[in-house]
């Protein structure tokens, strides 16, 4: 099979998700968007949903609008991704950042496991949750030790290095699903009964696999999740994060912000709080509606969708990604960042250069008229090719092998200045 | 002066103000707004600016609007707040939630104040920023006591009361600025001068005031603050909050939350945290852009507006409210909730009756073909009119008092159920 812009296009026309593309929004100039790992794309159906949410909710019905529908959101948005991470509806809500559900989480398993004094997670994981286990360890009297597994290759982490850092004394593991930069997919089932078996409990990092890889907590035995919705969900940007505790946990955790929303009357304002059963009391403050309602539209996509026929489509294309990167990048310095077997990556695939911060930005800003290639770069020499199977083309990822030749060939990259904007 | 709705005709023609309701939204069917307490107008300024951000920003510029404006957003809307709370402009951002704000900061404050085990707040305070307190006390061992001021009218806290709880143990003082459900206001600089004279810090909530009477957080020697921004500053439903430090407090204080946007160096994705200078410590996670840049158009309105004609305004309007009650309803078995004299009150009134819940619902939908007429219920019998006097009309006001009038008179509110609504 010869890997060029005929068989890209054949593959596209047999998309059975074809017609998707759609109903996304799309910009007046032509633009291969690559980043949807990064920052989703708008669905057309999320500009009718705003427009009705300003005039009509927020315009019109005003404070009346909490009782129509708004206060139970972070309830009813969470059943709603509930299947998509192999949830049950009453297992996961919506609230603050990720990073601030990490929090939340991890601190209530660390009182939960109290007695043991180790937290392990890893090289690979994003910073913010390594970030987020050293503040609660610094606020809660460093009396627990971060252990961070080690990748040998720079893209995975093996089980025996798993096995060698999660030991009786550890609380609590917590790892990214998908790895940020690699895109390795750890297998969840045999990790979390690897730390089931110390005792130790595990939180999953969703943010890079929700809506990008099936996700099946229940089924593989997770503790504790969380992640965002605004990569492959197409949520919006910075849209509101979902936490899960599984139901058997969920009356022996305690969340360490004790606020109105998680209150269990919050309408009778008791001096003293009792915390709602369930989910609701890992709730906090009021949510951001025009953020959080944003996410609806977002997730009825890519119900319809299917994750299965998503995630098909997903590894045909990092497949032919891949493929056409042996083919025509290797010779020009270019390696592979991503596991190649299919069952260890998630959707998006990182070529790894020593000029790849300049390669991005002559793909991401050309000066010659050519079509905006718009991937992400990843320190120290990532780019990050996100494909987002609801909305991405074989075309569009050809296009893009064809724009890193051209540009690594001829040596246009040379032309970018190699200094770095402030969000990378 | 007779108070009749041709002296309300009178006074809207003589508002320096009134060209400002044509900047808000107005929806289709006539209705008088008296809830913006609780969740402000939409400023039609703020339609135009989501249709941008929607097309535009993320629609078309995508990832790349984060090097555009929104990666420091939460640090640039806090500068433009931050005159209207009297702060300077690197003492404010915009992050989370107003609850989670008040739990970093009180936390931080806790942390720095190691030895002082008593914390202050008062019963009259709403109950999230109880909730909060008792949350951190129990998170961090059942070292600290929480003794709340008494007050003894139900409606205001006394300065004794105040030098009777605050002492050479006390870690930290937790008030609201304006009390959520009678509208006095604190005197900020004395109760600040107060405790910090037994060497605690000072917490300020404001939620209520924000927006609703001049704040000057510098002049009366403010250490701390936090609140909303979808009350009286209109920066919509559930929209972001902020927080503030006094300079001096920076760099002593240590959020609890460490995460990726407090990171001095993010997009290095150190596996060290390495917390940022100044405010942006206490930033957590991405935050959520439609919700956040919502704030923007409407702080300008503010500011175009200015806080000391808003404040004139308020006080009259309150005032002509205050004197309607007085006239009209207090032979109706009401009570005024709120303190008469202007400099103890915020924006917003409180009319006590003891079917208060059945007359709010009549008022807000009424069977008989009148005007809805919405201010909101708070336990157990205040109705709260929320005087919002960027588009609150003194027509409004009038409107409301004969509205009151009729349905008590009339014992119309005998027609609808006492049954509560989820949200009230």
């Amino acid at each position: 099979m010869i890997l060029n812009r005929a068989l890209a296009g054949q593959l596209d026309r047999e998309d059975p998700l074809k017609d998707f593309g759609q109903k996304i929004f799309s910009e007046d100039k032509p633009m291969v968007y690559l980043d949807g790992n990064s920052l989703g794309k708008l669905p057309v159906a999320t500009i009718r949903q705003q427009e009705e949410l300003l005039h009509h909710k927020w315009g019109t019905r005003l404070i009346r609008s909490w009782n129509e529908g708004w206060y139970e959101m972070p309830i009813s948005l969470g059943a709603k991704l509930a299947p998509l991470i192999g949830a049950g509806e009453a297992e996961v809500v919506y609230s603050d950042s990720t990073s601030m559900n990490l929090y939340k989480l991890a601190f209530s398993a660390l009182q939960h496991q109290k007695g043991r004094k180790k937290i392990v997670s890893d090289t690979l994981n994003f910073p913010t949750d390594l970030y987020v286990l050293q503040g609660l360890i610094n606020s809660m009297g460093n009396q627990h030790e971060l252990v961070l597994a080690r990748s040998e290759d720079g893209m995975t982490v093996s089980t025996q290095e798993l096995e060698r850092v999660i030991d009786d004394d550890t609380a609590l593991v917590l790892l990214s699903h998908v790895v940020f930069k690699s895109g390795f997919l750890y297998d969840m089932e045999k990790v979390s009964a690897l730390a089931h078996r110390k005792g130790a409990l595990v939180l999953w990092d969703l943010s890079h696999s929700a809506g990008a890889v099936p996700v099946e907590l229940n089924r593989c035995g997770a503790d504790l999740a969380a992640g965002c919705s605004y990569k492959y969900l197409n949520g919006g940007p910075g849209a509101p994060a979902f936490l899960f505790v599984t139901e058997k946990l969920q009356e022996k955790l305690e969340s360490p912000v004790w606020a109105w929303y998680g209150d269990s009357d919050p309408f009778a304002f008791n001096l003293k709080y009792s915390p709602a059963k369930g989910m609701k009391k890992f709730l906090v403050g009021t949510p951001p509606m025009l953020s959080l309602s944003a996410i609806e539209p977002a997730l009825d996509l890519i119900l319809e969708a299917g994750m299965d026929r998503l995630r098909e489509k997903s590894l045909k294309q990092t497949q032919f990604l891949i493929d056409c990167a042996q083919e025509y990048l290797l010779p020009l310095g270019f390696s592979i960042g991503t596991p190649v077997k299919p069952e260890m990556r998630g959707s998006h695939v990182s070529l790894r250069h020593k000029e790849a911060y300049r390669i991005c930005k002559a793909l991401i800003d050309p000066d010659d008229g050519s079509i905006p290639v718009i991937p992400d770069f990843r320190e120290p020499d990532n780019i990050r090719i996100g494909i987002t199977p609801l909305y991405t083309s074989f075309t569009d990822v050809f296009e893009a092998i064809e724009r890193l030749l051209s540009i690594t060939k001829g040596r246009i990259y040379e032309r970018y200045s190699a200094e770095k904007a402030a969000v990378t």
